[in-house]
């Protein structure tokens, strides 16, 4: 018999990935063509055609028991070498491979720096809506996840909530820009009051407050904004950092750790972060791809393809008078439910062969989330999927005109 | 400040791991060629050529969006079906693609097979000597490993023993055959002599135990033996195999866990193990490697590479009076030490560049562990370092002549 508490997360699994599964049922039955899947992150733009020369050039160049074998739990060192020089390019900073771990991933990076700082019981806050896999992330280890808002309607960090928030259990607050769901991207203004306010209360309360900023969707912004480097403003904070949307690669499990020299008991923090790498069973980063990345860090995919699909449906869903944020960055639209049940619109989408992601999975009820990053064709296709969707719930809330405000 | 657990894990780090790096520093001063590390199970065997022709012919094949995309937590479906048809070739069963969980290598498995049934303190026994990571993916999962020795001098099960230890929170026995560090291989008799009693105990006590058979050394075996496929003979018992050591890709993290229909709550337990995947932050394993194994399912590597290893190495330490059971599968040889501090062993033999690790990371203190897992020219040019070291110790020793016995 399987456990307790898993049995209660079989019972309430997740609803993106579920509806990932729902969604190629629909398939099998309806055509692919006519199932309308916006639920899950997968991105559809093609990885830089420099990923395959990358693995064939590695593959002739390189000695295959080195290629294929074990290294450092974090990371060969050649590569964790190269991924410091990027950013240190691109943020004029000084690191070098000691400040960098290559994770399974952003969710690896995650899990291994919760593992590394919390004791049982700390408080990790986090701004809602918000990725629904973080409460795994904290309590996996031990630690409790606790929700503040972002402020309604731009969804900006609500400073004097998250000070409100602030215990002396508190270890970390977890921030994510470009934002899964929103597509918001925090400036450089609303960073500098976070890390004045955490600096200032870590002192107050004889705590340290870390950042853990959850980076997935860096390079993928759409405007001419510049998204400020946290190591610069803070330097108590991690850099989760994922190659899986960046290069289009989010089934291989890459991405790394960054973090400053300046973090309070820097080389507790390193080894504590390798030791979780190894205790929390990835063992090391895949290896072909940590070689293949280091080759690829100039490679970037096709954003404007996203950027494309982001006008269409956004431009689609406001003309039906949805209430919806343009997002300036990342691949999901955040948009208010027709209905204050967003389980029961979900459900009733899926009659249009429509699949989308309910607020709640987000903790924020009242709205779904769409994911855009699908074909150009795919999304036109659906539009009418969409009027139809709208139609059958606007004819009611015509009837309550302050409902769509 | 990192968390008191990971304070007390950076103070005691694994050994095994610490020698790794030791190597490093040690090749630095004396020269890779002149510094014998046996500390680490780093497959020095090549790959199969089967896997770069794979790779180039997925990349070549297959679209790059779906190699490097997200699939179903658990696997892609076609991967796991060719993994389920290869075990019904090799071992006469009829498993389907829904018996099967791709996984971030075996401890990826183990980690997701503990997070799935275990509840806080239940017990999971082991058999000393062990590899040490069991007690870590066993106290992730908020269980506790219980420790009981195997039949001294030929490492066997031993059956009275593990009865002895089993109580009402017995959850799951771990096997592992051929044995890390032993060598030792459960033979048809000793795993029906152990589901018997499982079988009897579960029952008794109306639990269910399982058997959880960790099998990365599977194909790594130097006489005409069969193993026990265990699936035939529990019906309570994971695989998790691993593709690390049968095809040299340790760094990769590709491997699988594979259940029986006749599992008790089949459904919930396979479930479990897609939602653990997911929240332990693995994702799914890594997505090319899923589908490179699939097309190498009947490679091998050059295992008669191993056993000469094994042959120079074994046959020189027991020419010196070292005690030791001949392995019969994998690539470690388990050693007596010539005193009975291990710890204090393994220093002394860093005097002579030899890496080897101290038995006491295996749950048995008084004995070492090598991995020959090494280049054979690199063996034969450590046997002078072996004389000295034996020379060392054995003048000594022939002062209390019991010694060796």
């Amino acid at each position: 018999m399987i456990s307790d508490k898993m049995k209660q997360a079989v019972a309430g699994s997740s609803v993106i990935r579920a509806m990932f599964e729902e969604g190629k049922k629909l398939s099998d039955i309806y055509g692919a063509d006519n199932v309308f899947d916006f639920s899950i992150g997968n991105p559809n733009v093609e990885p830089p055609l420099s990923i395959k020369k990358a693995i064939v050039q590695i593959l002739d160049e390189e000695s295959p028991t080195m290629i294929h074998g074990y290294m450092n739990n974090s990371g060969y060192e050649d590569v964790r070498e190269a991924v410091a020089q990027d950013i240190n390019r691109k943020h004029n900073l000084g690191l070098t491979f000691k400040n960098i771990v290559m994770t399974v991933g952003a969710a690896g990076g995650m899990s291994i720096i919760c593992r590394t700082i919390l004791n049982p019981e700390d408080e990790v806050i986090t701004i809602s809506p918000f990725f629904g896999e973080y409460r795994n992330y904290v309590e996996l280890a031990g630690g409790k996840l606790v929700v503040v808002p972002a402020t309604p309607g731009t969804f900006e960090l609500d400073l004097r909530a998250i000070e409100a928030a602030i215990t002396p259990k508190t270890k970390a607050v977890i921030v994510n820009s470009p934002n899964n769901p929103t597509g918001a991207i925090y400036r450089e203004d609303a960073i500098k009051g976070l890390a004045d306010l955490l600096t200032r209360k870590s002192a107050e309360l004889s705590i340290c407050i870390y950042i853990i900023s959850d980076e997935p969707y860096r390079e993928l912004i759409y405007e001419n904004i510049k998204i400020p480097y946290m190591l610069k403003h803070y330097k108590n904070s991690f850099i989760g950092y994922s190659f899986s949307k960046s290069l289009s690669l989010p089934g291989e499990r890459i991405g790394y750790v960054a973090v400053s020299n300046e973090m309070d008991d820097f080389e507790d923090v390193m080894q504590g972060l390798n030791i979780a790498t190894r205790i929390l069973g990835y063992v090391n980063a895949p290896s072909l791809f940590q070689r293949v990345v280091a080759r690829c860090l100039d490679s970037e995919v096709d954003v404007y393809a996203y950027k494309k699909n982001r006008d269409l449906l956004y431009g689609h869903l406001k003309s039906l008078g949805f209430e919806c944020a343009k997002p300036e960055g990342a691949f999901y639209l955040w948009v208010k439910a027709l209905i204050p049940d967003d389980n029961a619109f979900a459900e009733a989408a899926k009659k249009y062969n429509l699949l989308i992601v309910p607020g709640s999975a987000f903790g924020c009820p009242g709205y779904f989330r769409l994911a855009y990053c699908t074909s150009y064709t795919k999304i036109e296709k659906s539009l009418d999927a969409w009027t139809n969707l709208a139609k059958e719930f606007l004819s009611s809330a015509w009837s309550n005109k302050d409902f769509l405000i």
